[in-house]
């Protein structure tokens, strides 16, 4: 049984996504990328460019489900607000297209890539890279994606686990599981 | 020349919309309505189901323009994030359909409808259903919609401005338009 797996790590100033296969318990990496929106000042152009890649990507590599790096906290309320609307506008490309949805909590996804919830960036990269057979030039020139890439694989390693651990049912039980709170 | 204008609130748990329709610089209500997102445990069927319905009212009343009542404030980061995913998956409905959107603050709303920023949602609905023509019960029975219908006629009432004074490049230029500093 096949199945393709999109990772993305929706932010304001850059989205990284990654693309994984998973094939008769093998996993490979099918796409990796950042998309820059530092250069679109409006806020409109830089959602409406997150939602056109987003569901550009889903169009192309067809994902079965998709994984969110979604942070819980931020700075201030408006870095939050702004957030939150980058999230809502990849979430809904995928909800369009009936692709469903699973959030990370970052912690969550570095402990499962290294073991360490407070790993660094390079940390998860050299582990991802070493997972998925990647060359370092592949991982370096897009440190961004890792991240995403990193939501991707934390789902796949979560696949494998009984259904009452990824499922959330709603807003309070994912806080809940997830020791947020 | 008729113009279609679709003002929105976006919550996470009632949404709110209205439409008006402008001719001949005649202005009147073409519908008003909430939806009821609280029946929705989970919070990827809440945001589903705002694409889904602001699509679905986009497709009907095929407006020109996109209020929304976006308030920059909130309790805390938590809800500014739900608050900026309904906000978001809001927008990527106008987005996916080309329609711009104009966001306005709350309190520039009732200031807009009533002379007061400070005004009371009672204040408000009562000036739009006697500005509007409405009957006591239509605006009784929809008084969620009151912000959501509020940002369509505010948005109607900037068009009437000449473009220098509505548009801002930057906080600069908003200063330095309107004397401050």
């Amino acid at each position: 049984m096949e199945k393709i797996i999109l990772g993305i790590d929706p932010g304001t100033t850059l989205m990284g996504y990654g693309v994984l296969r998973v094939a008769d318990r093998k996993v490979e990496m099918q796409a990796l990328g950042v998309i820059d929106l530092r250069k679109y000042a409006d806020h409109y152009l830089k959602l409406g460019r997150i939602f056109e890649r987003v569901s550009g990507i889903i169009e192309s590599y067809l994902p079965d489900e998709m994984a969110i790096e979604a942070p819980f906290f931020g700075k201030n309320v408006q870095s939050m607000l702004k957030l939150g609307r980058a999230q809502g506008v990849a979430m809904a490309a995928a909800i369009h297209r009936q692709v469903p949805i699973t959030e990370y909590a970052p912690m969550k996804i570095k402990m499962a890539i290294t073991g360490n919830g407070n790993a660094s960036k390079e940390q998860v990269a050299y582990m991802l890279q070493k997972m998925l057979h990647l060359s370092p030039d592949e991982m370096g020139r897009y440190l961004d994606a890792t991240d995403a890439l990193g939501a991707a694989y934390c789902h796949y390693l979560q696949m494998g686990r009984p259904t009452s651990e990824k499922k959330y049912s709603s807003w309070k039980d994912f806080a809940r599981k997830n020791n947020i709170i």
